[in-house]
């Protein structure tokens, strides 16, 4: 077993994509985060659900969440789907120099390489690919599943 | 729309429950990682799958990933599953300087309290809980699917 028969479809977006779309498409599916790709289709960042929230919710909101209860929910979820309308995935991104580019893995790694890469890089979530091409995604999850669990099945 | 009524069931285990079988059921539900509850059933850490992978992977592997090639796939798998066997979750955890309390919520903070919350601790995930009634698990994932896909739905 290898990286790219491990990997799974995960959601991805462009730089100039819809930031509604992308960021619907990450929730519906429950993903944490969305990988960013730039104009080269190359894995620029790894958006996480947390970054997307910061754009959203109002700064005074930020520093004082007991704040939100005074809100009207329906008032406050508008509010939240009208920031995001209009607005690119490139806008959502944190700054250039609080970016950190996603762990890569190739295709032929092994599972237990994946591991070992996914601990010394701290990242839950390796993207699988081979130059431009993407295999797709494997998260911390899946490769203990495949490791634990597969054995037994 | 409160806390409580978002709360999601997620993986919880117990200090002294059975490692193999807290991080089979994580891995199982593909889940990024696993509540932690003390001897007074209060949540004490979120233990993510990265750290589960920190303590199976030989040390000298996380120190040279390309070293996980030269295994051969199911002797590495065997040295995994048995590395668990006989532990319990608590010794999977990080020392005690290293742990991060998991982020609370009470489970009348509305939506967009729970999200003003994650962004303000840089936590992709609540444990909504009142007193020792926990009761349950909001993601940042939801949460956006709460505040911007519900309301055409």
């Amino acid at each position: 077993m290898r990286a790219k028969d491990l990997a799974e479809a995960y959601p991805m977006a462009r730089l100039d994509d819809d930031a509604f779309t992308a960021v619907t498409t990450m929730a519906s599916q429950r993903r944490p985060g969305v990988v960013v790709l730039d104009e080269g289709s190359r894995p620029l960042h790894v958006l996480p659900g947390t970054q997307v929230l910061r754009f959203l919710v109002p700064g005074y909101v930020q520093d004082d969440p007991s704040l939100a209860r005074v809100f009207d929910e329906t008032d406050a979820i508008e509010a939240c789907v009208s920031k995001l309308s209009g607005h690119r995935v490139g806008d959502l991104l944190p700054p250039k120099d609080k970016r950190t580019e996603p762990a890569l893995v190739d295709g032929d790694a092994t599972v237990l390489e994946c591991a070992a890469l996914m601990v010394r890089l701290r990242s839950p979530l390796l993207v699988v690919a081979d130059g431009d091409v993407i295999h797709g995604v494997i998260t911390a999850s899946h490769l203990l599943d495949q490791l634990l669990t597969q054995p037994n099945s």
